[in-house]
């Protein structure tokens, strides 16, 4: 059944229809900041010498069916999710114990780790963390006549992006199905999963929302940052005398993606009345400072903008939209930079630790069920056996590829099994996965000690008749088989009470916020929960040849979705 | 007093503070749509062959000082400019023997003139018209202690754009102004005019609103155009089957303006719900259609979507963003088209009769007074005495160039003179105007009976002393001296009852909308005002060393205004 939906959709085009489909999605786009800055293979450099022009960001020019049930799931794990990375990062041993061999042989994990232990050396002055997480699924099919399942490709704790254009791809696809009426929308042609034509090959047996359901990110990444920041201090000021306050958004210096961005700091001013800065990597050590031990032990981050250097702020939370993978840390400068944001006081999202929480060991390592060590119960003592369930099934069959266990390495190795199988290395960010057959001679091509950095995942198999078509940045419009990524968003927002701290900062705003918490009241120990929310949805397409996500990258869209009921 | 505001603004800017307000407005003009789709200047045709890209609109980085007296007076006068150009264009033999003269050597007037003479021979069936009008007026000095006036540059009775861009140019301003707070904005230093520094040389003498006024000119003309749709009809369709409704946006075929338009139709579905559609003007006669009088002598125009044929609507308004000037009339189908429209049921903005009443010629007719004819006074017989000497007091003197009036002439022949000058065209929009010593040359290079085609105007002195910085399209910043020009919008409906009409439409819808007319309750006959609103407002600034407008050709930026009061 769930086959057939994919195989009537999209519905064909006309000449004109696709015309005047691709027309609208263009000025949409633009007239909504659906955008982004073209890279230079859609505007040649010279073309653009003041990076004056903007695109659409690439887009889908239709929603991707997606299964209710599948949706309802993940959105319905997503607290549970922020609760698990939450205990995760609060529990340095645990973590050490997971990241141990993996340090020895990779540096940048060594050189997070490090920084982890300097600031603990000198004791951290901020005991809150943020995460603006987003938890990756894709459908997993394994017969034409079953339902499609979901599995978590992977779990973002750093600069999880497209919350902002996320939103408003929704809303494109909204208004393209209703305008200017659901029954009879311009830019569609009728199809059964919009509920205006009784096609009566599918309309019989598959209920759908006719358009997308409405996606909230914007509203809730913001709401998740607004909450760091009241809980920063009751009295926000840790200076003498008291300084106004922001937020940072730390972001690439040739960063291209800066609508995503903006939607949540304009936001967060609209809303919230919070002023945020964006503060390019490269400006961290000339732009901010922390008052010697001696000025102010509290280390209180202060903000100087460049434009207005007579009123100088200080920084409740640091919000990376950068400094996620090894690529982007290319001095030690950059390093040091880092460091200097972990040791200060402002709410880090993410800290070292939660960045290193996100590392594939860890999401491999949580795979591990009875008779092996049962993490999950172990970081969620409060939840019932059926939502851990629940959590488990999301969960792909992955594998370490250490000697100790020896299953990995013998899937990886045989041509045939690795054929069903993608090898991830630990960094964050698409582009470095080796798949399939190219498995075997890949790893017979590195030295044997540094396979422990790599993680064996079986492969998902997505639903292989789903079509889409796609107006690029370039705009031009592909057409073909397609895959989608969904993507929830959660926010959450913890205490951390086993690290020794200088003790100094925001401990009364708990009782304020533990209210917004709805799990469980039995949590894992060291752990204070003060914000737990999910966060609205993203859905990335790519066209079927490419096996690599990363919208930025140019390989996939943004795209949102219409749940359907088979029955 | 006045000339010292301008002469101490704007605000010097340190390289850091120009990087950071520049970037600033690149990326906030691109998030709020405040946009166009980059000329051929900006971007070479190779390096967009899919025309997908955008960029700013032209704008100044700062808002320009303008005295508040002036701005209010033009606000005032609006409604009364509005009724004013309703009543002329509803006297059909006042415009005719205004008219006459040109129309023997226009072709273009002549042609505007023949489809109204053939409509009304039809006879007409709308008696509505709709005006989104626009009147523009600039600064006039005549010595630095007095100060300045306004006057009227030009009334535009066609294609008004910019409204839309307009409201996001003051937000724009008012964001630099007051982020994150007024009393220390980041993107501004501080200045006696924005309220944030008590500089003596200024500050005690002048007081200021600090940012821009709140502009709801996207708010005010969409109303326009609700008003004449819920006009068009209480039963709207005058089909059978009664079809659904839509207004359509005739529109260039090439448009760059693209997201000021946009802004108008977005906001009429959000807020009215009311469909619209762009319409290029190569596509009217093969996307609407009339019915023959055998099968609806109602004529209503019938438009069908390209991309969704079986749906047809029914046509309440026909609102022109296009076919205002000679070259866009290229073929004898253009004439066809516009005909074609203007015998429909729809409710035109602006009608035949409409445009016309905007030409130059009548611009300087209205002008005369006792002992001439006063105009003025015929329509508008309602209003005191003291409002038409406000009105009047914003003519710049201005002749005819005719034989039976040889004081226009004997100006604009003699060197002295015509140094003080300019002579214009009847057509509409920039481009085509002669200054100063130019003037008599260009008469005796020309017959002497095309002189009359051309009418004579006094310059208007603007302060010599203003300046401001302009982002151009191409994210080049220019600083300078500049003039501004003001322009207010004002939305009017109203009756013609004087002509002929085969009378089958819309005769019930005036008592719900007259109650939005607040003038005075003499009309004069012929005339019956449904709607009469002033509309927000446009400021454009371009280089002194240009003497043409027109944002969209580049030569000038959108600008918002700082309203001052000097004692």
């Amino acid at each position: 059944m769930a086959q057939q939906i994919y195989s009537t959709y999209p519905p064909a085009l006309t000449a004109e229809q696709e015309e005047y489909l691709v027309q609208t999605v263009k000025d949409w786009s633009i007239e909504h900041a659906l955008a982004v800055r073209p890279s230079t293979a859609v505007v040649p450099e010279g073309a653009n010498p003041n990076n004056v022009l903007a695109t659409n960001a690439p887009v889908t020019l239709f929603p991707s069916p997606f299964p209710k049930s599948c949706f309802e799931q993940a959105k319905h794990l997503q607290q549970v999710y922020n609760e698990l990375y939450a205990a995760i990062t609060s529990d340095e041993q645990w973590l050490e114990g997971v990241m141990k061999e993996l340090i020895q042989v990779d540096d940048f994990l060594a050189n997070l780790w490090k920084i982890h232990l300097a600031v603990k050396e000198e004791g951290y002055v901020q005991d809150l963390s943020l995460g603006m997480f987003r938890s990756d699924y894709m459908l997993h099919t394994t017969d034409p006549n079953s339902a499609p399942t979901l599995k978590q490709v992977e779990f973002n704790t750093i600069s999880s992006s497209f919350g902002g254009l996320a939103c408003k791809v929704a809303e494109l696809h909204n208004h393209l199905a209703t305008y200017p009426s659901p029954s009879h929308p311009v830019a569609y042609p009728p199809h059964p999963l919009f509920g205006n034509s009784a096609d009566p090959k599918t309309a019989s047996s598959v209920r759908s929302t006719g358009h997308p359901p409405p996606n909230h990110a914007i509203f809730a990444l913001t709401a998740g940052l607004a909450a760091a920041h009241e809980a920063y201090g009751p009295v926000k000021s840790k200076s003498t005398p008291p300084l106004p306050t922001c937020i940072l958004f730390l972001v690439q210096d040739d960063e291209r993606n800066v609508f995503d961005q903006l939607a949540l700091s304009t936001h967060l001013f609209k809303e919230h009345k919070i002023p945020s800065f964006r503060l390019p990597v490269s400006q961290i050590l000339a732009r901010t400072s922390i008052p010697s031990k001696e000025a102010n032990p509290a280390r209180p981050l202060i903000y100087t903008p460049p434009s207005s250097p007579s009123t100088q702020y200080e920084v409740t939370v640091v919000y990376f939209r950068a400094l996620y993978g090894p690529a982007e840390y290319s001095s030690p400068t950059i390093w040091a930079a880092r460091h200097h944001l972990e040791r200060s006081a402002a709410v880090k999202c993410p800290t070292v630790l939660l960045h290193l929480s996100g590392s594939k060991k860890v999401q491999q390592v949580l795979t591990s069920k009875p008779p092996g060590p049962d993490h999950l119960r172990f970081f969620l003592p409060g939840y019932a056996e059926a939502t851990l369930d629940s959590l488990r099934s999301t969960f792909a069959p992955q594998y370490a590829l250490s000697e100790s266990e020896p299953e990995g390495i013998k899937l990886a190795l045989s041509e045939a099994t690795a054929a069903n199988h993608v090898l991830k290395p630990q960094r964050e960010g698409g582009g470095n996965n080796i798949y399939r057959n190219n498995i075997p001679s890949f790893l017979n091509s590195i030295p044997r000690d540094q396979w422990k950095q790599y993680i064996l995942m079986e492969l998902i198999r997505p639903p292989p008749e789903a079509k889409n078509a796609v107006l690029r940045s370039d705009g031009n419009v592909a057409v073909g088989h397609v895959v989608s990524e969904l993507g929830i968003f959660g926010t959450c927002l913890w205490r951390s009470t086993n690290f020794n701290t200088t003790g100094t900062t925001g401990t009364t705003a708990s009782a304020k916020w533990s209210a917004a918490a709805p799990g469980p009241q039995v949590k894992k120990s060291g752990l204070e929960i003060l914000w737990n929310a999910d966060g609205g949805y993203l859905l990335r397409t790519k066209g079927k040849e490419s096996d690599e996500g990363g919208v930025a990258a140019g390989f996939s869209s943004l795209d949102s979705l219409i749940l359907y009921e088979s029955h």
